[in-house]
């Protein structure tokens, strides 16, 4: 019983008892992918009690009791296969976590597993690959936490190198920043230990090497937007090294808290940027992304039991089509009209970069989701639901372009709507909307079989960017509807300073 | 095979060639209700090309085979248990009805039914029941076409009393008002001759009686937009009687489109608004409500085989449940705890008609629905969903209202947010709104069974209104989440000017 996946609509949780922070996630499996119900976290800093004999204090124990107080009515009756309860470095690391883990366990009736660190590692890779685009061969996933940092390459859905190493943000603050006294001498040490510890996997690690670098926790997080100044930015060698400066110059990482930190994270930064820039550089890592996932998200995947063989992506949209209830048939003739459409324009209009066609089949697979709210302006509403889903897999802006895609794939050609992209990317993506409207009009009346026979010439030496569509010789006579609704999209087109002509 | 009811996803389509105009709904059966895909409608006016021998003529018969080539498409390769084709009045009407009918038929590949007026009547009041709240007792639906007008008595699902007079918006305007001309005689006249046909069920419908009249058609929408200015207003023996002041000094109805009447209604509209005067005198109907249904929906709930039983609106907040996923167990613990709460107060809060109890276990069953879209901000996209989606059974300020508690039902209390309703109105939503947190915050933590041991008190004799909650002795003190919770709650529902007091 314990082996069979969950029926659809089950709740899931997984309670994460960091050395930093214990997390709860709560969420429901729906159409085979996770639907977040409900996230809670509080700053316990367990890392912070433990003692010089290695015990976890009184205090530090009373702290993380009361949090979990809190948290035990969310997964109560919830039974073992709908929940996991994990410990990390702090549990292991202790002493007396025994203790600690016998009074919680009452307090939830529930088992708590204090997994090693290559487990841990192994679950944060689930969680980062189930959550980022596919991408060809290596990558390298570093995760930040309050007692230890893990680093893993794998390949795939498959980790290769697992490591987890004893430095986090919670131990080293207590270590190097004594009373949360910043120094520069402190921070240098921090950097050199950690440096240190890097020692024992630097060669396994270089020698496998990696195509993509992708760092979670909430550390890595916190440094992203600081050095995007509140938007997620790469972590890069020369980024890292400004922040420095700035810290070295106040003294202080209160300033960062205008990105989105939040207060109690402060006093854990310059140990996690420590750490950072010693594995970028023991690593010789030139740019880092982060990802918004790690172990809690590999623990409800692995509950879930997803399989991970289509790209996030991919699987993002196919539940989405499910979840709201688009026709599979009709998504599926735009998509094959688009892309046949595309691939005729595709060097001409500077749309062969294989990023330009997935973006066009996915809008095209989503472009009727409005129609789940109301068929009135469905255009609009399905624009709205892609600005605000939780698309896993996704960025924002890739989030915004797929939005403006379905709000301008129908009715007048609104240009004001591709204002909010580079004048580059405001062409392409008027492009691309050109040919996702003509697919779609193509398909109006919502045919069995989709009409492929056509042929479609860009001529870009006019101001107007005229699309030529050509039908097979005496065929678009035949077909009245096709002939008044290209009439209408001509003249829509040409309002937005566009011509489409057709024979 | 005929019988078994089509199985959900399926595509279903209607077509009602009308007198007036040619309609095609398209839809898809989901979740047991009808969910829109495609609405088009041409003013064929196929009734003004019956000549004095009664036969279409050849411009009137292009007309509708034009506009038929332009839907054909749509319904190709659907079968015959997905769709109907209905041919009312003007095809009754023609002697030479079965010329137009086979050259239709060839074009469509589909059987066109030529329904008789009684059959036309039914469905038009399977298609209002359907979409209409329930109500206790008997209902008078009427429908204005453009060559027969249908009455109808009907209770619950069946109709009592079916008619179908000889009397159109198309023909009367042919007969009283030639080539277009308006003058106040032909307006009389039509009046009679419209008071006269009435005359033969006048005795019979006044016999039955009803609780409650509603109009449906283009006709009778167009005169409650008039009325309302651009929003639906009840029509009233008042509110007729100026509209035909109106008509009488300005000759025309042109001015009227700017309340959203299309340019080629205008011309029918004198002859429509002579029969609803005449009817509202021969009837003495004092009120009457616009329905947005007719034979289309008539057509498609018989197609989809969907079962009346439960009132629309209950049914479309189920269906919105399970197409948005929303867990069961959740909003119904939800609303039973809101529902027991208001009971305690519903008298003193002025909050004891079963609208407000209706109004709270609706938001309540949806107040997760935003959790479909993202976790994030849950309660703006359940209220944008509110807000825009297509609700059969309810109206626009019923959907604000659903949306105003999804969107007020966590974090701060935003008063701000109740300004759209009237001062009276504003206060009782609040009250509703309080709570429905309340009951959200009693669940928080999901539990299987709600806890519904608790009293609540008003006091509104301070500025405050109030609420005392009130648990069993020492229970509460066990409750180390739900502490937190009230005390949050407490200081969020003080900043707006109330007061919660709990023990």
């Amino acid at each position: 019983m314990a082996d069979a996946p969950l029926p659809d609509g089950s709740t899931l949780a997984a309670l994460d008892l960091g050395s930093n922070s214990f997390h709860l996630v709560l969420a429901r499996k729906i159409k085979g992918e996770i639907s977040l119900l409900k996230r809670l976290g509080e700053k316990v800093q367990l890392a912070a009690g433990l003692d010089e004999c290695g015990n976890l204090n009184e205090e530090a124990q009373l702290r993380g009791l009361e949090c979990l107080k809190r948290m035990a009515p969310f997964v109560q009756g919830l039974n073992e296969n709908q929940v996991r309860v994990v410990g990390t470095n702090a549990l292991r690391a202790a002493h007396n976590s025994d203790d600690f883990i016998s009074r919680a366990q009452d307090l939830l009736g529930l088992p708590i597993e204090v997994i090693a660190g290559r487990e841990e590692a192994r679950l944060i890779y689930s969680g980062v690959v189930h959550t980022s685009p596919k991408i060809e061969g290596r990558r390298l996933v570093i995760d930040i936490g309050g007692g230890s940092t893990e680093f893993i390459i794998g390949e795939g859905k498959e980790p290769e190198l697992l490591e987890s190493l004893h430095m986090g943000c919670v131990s080293y603050s207590q270590r190097f920043f004594p009373q949360g006294q910043f120094t520069e001498k402190g921070y240098q040490q921090a950097r050199l230990a950690a440096l240190s510890e890097l020692l024992h996997i630097q060669k396994a690690f270089l020698g496998l090497g990696w195509q993509q670098v992708l760092g979670s926790s909430g550390t890595l997080k916190t440094l992203a937007l600081v050095i995007g100044k509140g938007e997620f930015a790469p972590l890069t060698p020369q980024s890292l090294r400004s922040l420095e400066k700035d810290l070295f110059n106040s003294k202080s990482t209160q300033s960062w808290t205008a990105y989105g930190m939040k207060e109690d994270r402060a006093r854990v930064m310059p140990a996690g940027l420590a750490i950072a820039s010693a594995f970028f550089e023991a690593l010789q890592i030139k740019e880092m992304h982060f990802a918004d996932a790690a172990l809690r998200e590999g623990l409800l995947y692995e509950l879930a039991g997803t399989s991970t063989e289509l790209d996030i992506r991919d699987r993002t949209i196919n539940s989405l089509q499910e979840r709201f209830q688009c026709d599979p048939l009709q998504s599926k003739n735009v998509a094959d009209t688009a892309i046949h459409a595309l691939r005729q324009v595709a060097s001409n209009w500077g749309l062969a970069h294989p990023r330009w066609e997935n973006k066009l089949r996915w809008a095209a697979q989503v472009h009727e989701l409005g129609l789940s709210v109301a068929h009135t302006q469905y255009h609009k509403h399905g624009a709205y639901l892609l600005n605000y889903a939780d698309l896993a897999g996704f960025t924002r802006q890739q989030q915004q372009i797929l939005a403006v895609l379905v709000r301008t794939h129908r009715r007048k050609f609104p240009s004001l709507e591709f204002r909010k992209f580079s004048p580059e990317h405001q062409l392409k993506l008027q492009r691309l909307a050109r040919l996702l409207r003509l697919a779609v009009l193509l398909n109006h009346s919502r045919p069995d079989q989709t009409q492929l026979d056509f042929t479609l010439e860009v001529n870009n030496t006019n101001s107007q960017e005229t699309l030529a569509l050509r039908f097979p010789d005496g065929w678009l006579e035949q077909q009245p509807l096709l002939l008044t609704d290209l009439a209408q999209e001509a003249s829509w087109q040409a309002a937005a300073g566009f011509e489409l002509t057709y024979a």
